[in-house]
């Protein structure tokens, strides 16, 4: 891991060059930061138990950081705390580093990431589309390698949606699993703080550092995951219920018990959210506030016209919602049985700008169909991504009952997107070592080439193995093949790897740097320079064909 | 106990004599209900286990009676259920024989008993006062031994309120421990079904049959009671403040520890019930109805006022006022501490008829004070008189955590006014046997004589005692002394009784009967007419005179 220094020089020189202005509403300077950043590496040189130290975190807007302005998206409503919200102190007290506050819907109130005064935050991946919010800022500069950490917040889906349009982790706990002091409420009864990470071990550390872990036994046997059947799902973006079998698939590929579940109950609750008189506790939270603030300029609009409108609301219509909220409860209790987790689609699509901008409250409306219903049903949820769509990300979401939120993270884990390893000699295809890869799980994914940045040596190894190496010039693009696997499976190849062969990063043909199998230079003395022939492959065959004519 | 019919007979015979028609909504055929209890007796004479048999039932018009008319206390609400609500059913199925729906205000809308079309319930033991409310009928009925088991509704405290004021105890069990399927909704969250009978342990023996025995581990030592500061309990009706007092010593003696909390959040969070925009639920229940009969006769006006009224709450107002009350929640659950129970006044006052016809909102909200809070805290009551004042009951509540009803029943137990026993031998203060009387805590209550109907004879037994005996004529006023002493020490007392002794009923001078020592008519055979000297006390006297001349 960097020093906590070079992290954050980095997290700034990566500011600077992603161009990324509205991901920030408070950015602190960088010396300030810097300056904490030494004290951890001191401390951390101390000897003292620092977790955290060397990874930075930014913090929702919403969420209380010392010092710097609480604004929830809204000039004219910032105040300056005093204090860490909880949430934030425990993260800094492991040694993370706060880069600062980020952009979000306003007042937390909207799944776009568009509604701010301080812009509209565009998608990490692809700038033509949103970030998906309320914690657009926070995803967005997780998902650009600026930040290592951030905190969200997740009443109706805010910690959720955008980890999925930016192809990284959110985790929403169990409500009041980790303390909501020092957070601008949205829905008082229902917010939770959630978690970013690129990764789920990373995202899942954090959580047990704000909550300890939470884990009830988990019965014997195989995990039990409950899924949508496709009418239940709507309509979805091109490809993306395809993507979604494909996490079906790969959850049942992995050992999981998959069960199709009837989700009426489920997307009644999540109707019930904005349709209802739930969304009157947005008007409890800062309706006065906004009802004073009529028509200022630093108000959004679409904000503003949904929590004044929560504000005719009758109670005696909540006292109905709530009875009827029960016994969705109730049915959707019944339905998940006794799964360790439901399975669905993040989100049912990811909007344009454009689109958004052309009808804010319908396009947001349809991406709640699949995170609506957790707070309100009790439920705890981890969005992972689950691989492309269209060059896109698509992302699935876990969910399971209150407390069970490591549970449902294991669920998850079986998710994990594989790595993937460049191999170009011994391990391809049809050579004599391709069954260890095989042997571990992994699939062959692509036959490319890689980078022409490459000579080929043939080593004196037994089996017989190429030397990959990276030249300044006179390269060549050498064939490969490159496997996906899990994280474990490469781990455990790496560890049995025999001199002299080396795992590295290797540039494949379209740019992309993969893991992949380089050499220790020793190996290369005295060795033929076989790049003429192309390949490994391609060198073997004249070989053979040589002996077949001598 | 008596046969079902004949405890059927004597009911309707005394519904006949006591004249109060305003307590039943519908009182179902004698012949019927006569015919049922014919049916109990076969079943109970072929051995089957009918724990309630023998006792009669009445049951608030709020609560489904198969076949009779479920109307709130609204002639035009009415609906004719075809099911028992469950709570019906399973007395019932215990033996209990139902006479019929029972008076109440309005929607169980009221602490008071008058709102309703079907007349005023007037106090059994004094109608110039109200019977209190809601479930005014239940209680009634049973105060005056029409029934011997009741079934009312309690979301204010209504299942409260009417027992302290007709002498009766109220059981108000934790929300959902009795289903309140089949009930017509106050509150649909808060509504609890409640129990009605003249002694603490009839009204258990009927909790248990309807929830099963619900007993968290006792913590060894006393009993733990938290009582009120006088200042808390702010203006009571005269004598009413010493009258807690004395329940309050009842407790210490009884060897309760005995701690003073502040009772701040409770009576903020009582406020809150009407104050607030909890209201609301009752809108939800039967606004719609009360709309499109706007005016109609047989609509309580104040009832209709309460309910319209709350309409206009807004949601955003419930949500503030929910997230107040789980902040009181935290404050009432920090007072109580390690409490068995918190003792209270039921009402702070009983209010006449006219009293509440010239104020009738002010004067219910007064009787809510320390019933409002119960529900919203989700606290458990029971509600036991606890001695007279000026000539009327005066009633305590024991209040505790969910789900400590046995715990809280125990302590209430506590309180069980004591029975009385008249002795005239042996037993009187001065004589040999008096210590057995004081050995089981008895304490001397009433020096007296009986009733001008008795004579006393000189037995032959040793010590030498009296025999007391009931003459049509020729009877004479014997001296006796009543002694008070709890429930368990009078049955000791009389399973340790020597023959030829008795005990029975006992006329005393007032023409109040209490148990008291009579004899075996063989005992008489040649004993001595002692009736002359007035008491035994006397003829002992007489007779060492005698022996002192002799």
């Amino acid at each position: 891991m960097d020093t906590a220094v070079a992290r954050v020089r980095a997290a700034y020189e990566r500011i600077a060059r992603v161009d990324r202005p509205e991901v920030w509403i408070t950015l602190r300077p960088q010396a300030e930061v810097a300056a904490e950043a030494e004290e951890v590496d001191a401390r951390a040189g101390r000897g003292e138990p620092l977790p955290l130290a060397g990874l930075t975190l930014a913090v929702k807007g919403n969420i209380d950081v010392a010092g710097l302005p609480t604004t929830a998206g809204c000039p004219s409503y910032a105040y300056r705390p005093e204090r860490d919200a909880p949430a934030v102190a425990a993260l800094r007290a492991a040694g993370a580093v706060v880069l600062g506050t980020t952009n979000l819907d306003q007042f937390a109130t909207g799944l776009v990431g568009t509604r701010s005064p301080y812009g509209a935050v565009r998608g990490a991946l692809d700038p033509e589309r949103i970030s998906g919010g309320s914690s657009s800022g926070s995803a967005v500069a997780v998902a650009l390698g600026i930040a290592d950490l951030a905190l969200g917040t997740d009443t109706a889906g805010s910690g959720r949606v955008p980890a999925a349009f930016n192809g990284i982790v959110g985790l929403k706990p169990t409500r009041g699993l980790i303390p909501t002091e020092g957070v601008v409420p949205a829905c008082a009864s229902l917010d939770c703080v959630s978690v970013f990470a690129r990764t789920l071990p990373e995202a899942r550390r954090a959580l047990a550092l704000l909550a300890g872990p939470v884990t009830p036994p988990r019965r014997p046997g195989p995990w039990r995951v409950a899924v949508a059947r496709p009418a239940d799902l709507g309509e979805l973006d091109p490809g993306w219920a395809q993507a979604y079998d494909g996490a079906v698939a790969r959850l049942t590929a992995a050992g999981a018990e998959v069960r199709t579940i009837d989700l009426t109950p489920f997307t009644r609750a999540a109707r019930l959210l904005y349709e209802g008189a739930f969304v009157a506790e947005r008007y409890t939270a800062v309706g006065a506030f906004i009802d004073e603030h009529a028509g200022a300029a630093d108000l959004d609009p679409t904000v503003a016209r949904i929590i004044t409108a929560a504000r005719e609301l009758p109670a005696h219509r909540l006292f109905a919602d709530q009875a009827r909220l029960a016994e969705l409860s109730t049915e959707a209790a019944a339905e998940l049985g006794d799964a360790d987790a439901l399975l669905l689609p993040t989100a049912p699509g990811h909007p344009t700008l454009a689109e958004v901008a052309a009808d804010p409250v319908g396009t947001n409306t349809r991406l709640g169909r699949f995170t609506n219903f957790a707070n309100l049903l009790d439920l705890c949820a981890v969005a992972v991504p689950s691989g492309e769509v269209a060059g896109r990300p698509f992302g699935v979401t876990l969910l399971g009952p209150a407390h069970s939120d490591d549970r449902v993270a294991e669920v998850a884990a079986l998710l994990e997107p594989p790595l993937r390893v460049a191999v170009v000699g011994a391990h391809l295809s049809g050579q004599p070592l391709n069954h260890q890869l095989r042997a571990l799980g992994a699939r062959l994914a692509e036959a490319t080439t890689t980078a022409a940045a490459y000579r080929l040596f043939a080593l004196d190894t037994a089996p017989a193995k190429p030397g990959l190496v990276r030249v300044a010039d006179g390269g060549a693009a050498i064939e490969a093949e490159v496997w996906e696997l899990s994280a474990a499976a490469l781990g455990r190849f790496t560890a049995a790897l025999p001199r002299p062969m080396a795992l590295g990063s290797v540039e494949l043909a379209d740019g992309a740097h993969v893991t992949g199998f380089l050499c220790e230079p020793q190996a290369l003395e005295g060795a033929e320079d076989i790049t003429a022939y192309g390949g490994w492959r391609a060198y073997l065959e004249a070989v053979s064909r040589l002996e077949a004519h001598a």
